[in-house]
């Protein structure tokens, strides 16, 4: 193994890289969370989160991981045996269903599979809606960006949908891997609850996750009988106006998120998506060039924050992944469920300039040549005239 | 106003100062929480924390706050309806309560009511547990220092009162003020469930919460019937024999988790107790000194991390603090619940030396004076002879 | 010895507490010295600087100790064998005159005696001045603030006999223990060239120094024929119209130094005079309350920015000061030169609070107790009193 | 100009890229430098340097830039007038001859004139100290890397010259950009003073130098005539045996050069130095890749530490490097003096991976495409080769 020196290429799809600023930020000594200073913080945190997520409504902060704001989403809306619509587009669609049905919500009857390939087709849920007439759909959930495969739902069509059934269930939307990398707009799209989390777009450790709540989903929340302590937006929403929390908030992460934050503005949010368009483009440019298939089959789908790479028949993207590690120190992501070893996943999203891509590119292409994948050496170059040109 | 300078004095009982390392290694990069690193940082982790909550068992690490920590320890153990005995030490051990209701146990059955000045009564619970003939209760709820009061219960006591009994419920015990701070032993005391938060002994922000969990908790998780899914110990304790979780952990936090355990393990635990109770001591003689009354009425139950001071009749306590903030840009904890405006509270946990005890002393002596409150000026000498002989 | 916990108690007079901030800016990654970025920054730190001199003339920045500005200030404006005058004010006074005869500059002639207990004499200048018809003399050097004896030398005084004399020497003022603790004035003073380092009232650590230059020292420096190399002024005045500098800079301090004096700013030049009084007041009270006795002798010499204080016969400053390093984790200043073992110094300049001035005293008082050095125990209220009413 | 985001790509020939962990160490509380905590700080990190250096000797740290240490391997050990050997290898080896000069010494006489492409030359000095039978040249100065060509001299063949010579004068090398990143001995190969800084191959920001000394030059410095006071050695050495400074200490970035040490130490010396051969190569491969030539005109010559890239004729290197700097975000070494506008210098020195090289040169090729540059595009290409291969 190559001794390490150097930062390590953090190019899973989160994590993300955290940028120095942010990393100092959460280093400044932690203050009373009671006090005036704090409230102060938290008036201006929650003020500056909105424009993120497309919202002028309020956004629930948690100090917790995006799982518990999966189960935040789901624990305030809807009350047991509530059926809720979902769709197969990869692991994480299928995690969220799977505590939706750990919860006691109806999760069989109103599941529309999937290949894992593509998004959350707006098509299939016309079907379903038209059946539903006596609309006992009380959700429907998409994930915007999978994780594990790097295809992104086109949430204002699923929108358009609802809406042209004049069906009223709510909406509930994933970005835990789109917030802040890729285009989203929570009041335009007509979202109920999008679930966020703080260790991809938003740049910052893990540790914080997100509930951006409609009027609908407020007023939902007010006859959802599914139990809830920790995660119930009310208590929450009641302090806030204090500019407090009603549990110990994560006072050093939101340090952070404040300076994150101020990183999303100054480079300006049009321009953070446009950069994760192009990165993700120079991305895929590579994976043409040597050779191998995206794992997304749409072209509308194509997610800006990750590409999930599938292996050629015979070669396992672990065996890569861990020659990749081993010699050149980056850590990209496995392939989940039903594609481990099948795919492996490249992260370019968060922080990232075109030269730290151009290095993770090169590391892909000297890994997958280390592992004997038969690859062209014309993927790195496509993908610099890509970064060159665009 | 003053203009600040200096750090600010954090003598709230909790979020505490966090040293200087601890905040240092809070700012190392983020890495892949599923490659190797990351899973060696898990298991240092694992081993190093059962000796700070005095066990050979598991110990449960959430990416969330205490009050998660409460709620794990509930909703891991018992079943809807399942009678809970809780005695009424102060406020938190109200909220404790008042969320096991909320979660569907049965809390007014076998609620020991009391005064917010002594711990939990030993006797009291004998008495329920005789009555108890048919071990309907379950579980057995023990706030070990009373962050509200700056009491701490006689858990040894408790757990002997339940071995005299023979009685089958469960201990659960918060030690949120009290773990890294007054002697705990998880084991030797025993105890099912023990909660735990990083931001008061363990000398972290906030972000993390704990529980260490007996065999027989163990056992209890396998037939509790309240629901759980952020919370289950079960996937936890599953991933962390790979060193992984279930959910993305709150890496950086987790970082300054060793740093604060590396620190603990060099003053040396007894060490750390002793120092405790020396500021304790020192603390009450000064608040005598002054002429004023230590909230905690019980000489074996006074608190080794906070001391809660009585106003005299028509002394508003808040005006008090809020003085010191601005002038000597000190924090103190108020008065909670029933004891809003008549107690502050002075935290003295967590990382503190002498010097810095003297000076919060000394602050708390001048806002005294300054808010016009009849104080002799014999309490800060009084403390110091505590310091300087101890 | 006391396991330590907390922060050290850095009360030397200088290096300082550097606030936290000041240390997170210091650890931003280094950039290009002769990109634009750090030409901008450089420009914005010349900016800054005049007024904390208060000049609006040039301020040379080292990347080097306070020594080195010593030097640069000798060799940029003199010849061999100019003559020199200084004061014998104490051990900093001592080696400046030291490193000038080295220099090869004649220090003998005009030296003017001195007891370690007062400033630079205005009267002896005078004299001085008045024998000297000739203008031999090239130069007066004052240091403004002894850091070995807490006097502060009163330079208005100075300029005032020069101006009344008509002497044409150069008027060169150590400031180290002074600049942003003590009021000062280097234009109105007409003071040639000011000497001063980073880590006192500038809050920062050791590695930078400065001269701040008038024009009469500029027209000196043309003629001055001591070789000057990595000191001369010249190089660094013209590379800093670019914003550059003759060497690499010390890049990460010049960080921190902006930060610092965006504090300074902050809090305001004159309330940090203010304070620095008042904790000087404040620190006399207690030793005149202890029974001891202040080294200064004039009440209008009195430092803002440290204390010395003599022990009584037979006690060694020494052990008291070990003392209270071990038990009590704080640092003083110990006597220097002829007043080894006989005073220890209290530092109060840079970043202070009240409460951490109180905390230093408090340590004090302990510690003189415990050393079995007599004092009585009134030295901590008085302070507080001063503290409480200032 | 694309908004940047993401760390910079500092690839000048230094300051380089500080590791995190020395950045962190640098932001740690300023400590008293009289006290035994600093103390043995010092000693550690005096036993630490010798092997880093290759000596068992003294080294000299100076809380200043390199320039700083130039000038003090001269005046320590040479007199008014003596005559001292140069080699023009660049832009830095006149800066230090010309310092020589303007400290007095005969720099003229025994001045080896060179094209800037190749390193100090055995064979003219071997004529040259033929010729000075009455051994009048008192040092021979040699610049070990050449910062601004990229070239480094065969220092060992230099003192086989001296040594078949058997002429006395002292040997002083320049290692400001090797040490640390090219094999060198100190007293192995017989070298007086070593001259090195902190911001090059011991991946510190800058503020730190040294002068490794050797018995021959600590003898000569107690009959060196010429006037030194902050750099005399002397009071260094004296003050190094109780673990102080005669100065205020840069204690941060001594905490830092701690920490530098570590990671040296971790990777190894020779790991780290055949790391930089590989990156060194691999840059070359890719210099010629494009078409472009490799200033360094001796194969045993080229510098592991940079590479100065000559431009063809007609295009203009500073355009090539404002095109990436804007583009890119990435900082790479002008042309000096002589060179300036026809090369370009990259830097691959200090702590670097592979897929930060790989970046690096990424950005290199667009540069010099986008630049209107004629290149191939083969240059990326040949470097991985020798990266995946090497």
């Amino acid at each position: 193994m190559t001794p390490r020196t150097g930062r390590h290429f953090l190019q899973i799809p989160g994590p993300t890289n955290v940028p120095d600023p942010v990393l100092r930020a959460i280093a400044a000594p932690t203050v009373d969370h009671r006090g005036p200073e704090f409230a102060a913080l938290t008036r201006r945190l929650l003020a500056a989160l909105g424009p993120v997520f497309g919202t002028s409504g309020p956004v629930v902060i948690y100090p917790a991981s995006g799982t518990g704001a999966w189960e935040a989403a789901l624990v305030n809306t809807l009350s047991p045996g509530d059926r809720v619509l979902s769709f197969e587009t990869g692991h994480f669609s299928a995690l969220w269903r799977e505590m939706a049905g750990a919860l006691g919500l109806e999760t069989e009857t109103d599941f529309v599979a999937g290949d894992w390939r593509h998004g959350a087709d707006p098509d299939a849920l016309a079907e379903r809606l038209a059946d539903d007439t006596g609309h006992e759909i009380k959700a429907v959930c998409v994930v915007h960006n999978e994780t594990s495969t790097g295809v992104t739902s086109r949430v204002p069509e699923i929108r358009r949908v609802l809406d042209e059934a004049g069906h009223p269930a709510l909406l509930l939307v994933d970005t835990i891997s789109s917030l802040g990398s890729i285009d989203y707009r929570h009041d335009e799209w007509g979202v109920d609850v999008t679930v966020a989390g703080s260790q991809k777009g938003l740049m910052l450790p893990p540790g914080l996750s997100f509930n951006a709540v409609s009027d609908k989903a407020l007023a939902a929340s007010r006859n959802s009988r599914l139990p809830k302590l920790f995660w119930d937006w009310g208590p929450v929403l009641e302090a806030n106006k204090q500019g407090s929390f009603p549990y110990t908030p994560a006072t050093n992460l939101l340090y952070g998120l404040e300076e994150a934050l101020l990183i999303l503005q100054q480079e300006g949010l049009e321009n953070v998506f446009a950069r994760h368009q192009r990165h993700a483009a120079a991305t895929r440019a590579a994976v043409r060039g040597w050779g191998l298939e995206v794992l997304c089959r749409d072209e509308r789908e194509h997610s800006g924050s990750l590409t999930a790479v599938l292996m050629p028949e015979g070669h396992d993207a672990d065996k890569v992944r861990k020659i990749i590690l081993e010699r050149f120190d980056m850590s990209l992501g496995a392939g989940l469920g039903r594609l481990a070893g099948r795919v492996f996943r490249i992260g370019h999203l968060g922080q990232l300039g075109d030269l730290t891509l151009a290095g993770t590119l090169s590391g892909v292409q000297m890994g997958l040549e280390l592992a004997g994948v038969p690859v062209r050496p014309d993927g790195l170059g496509a993908a610099l005239e890509v970064l060159r040109t665009g």
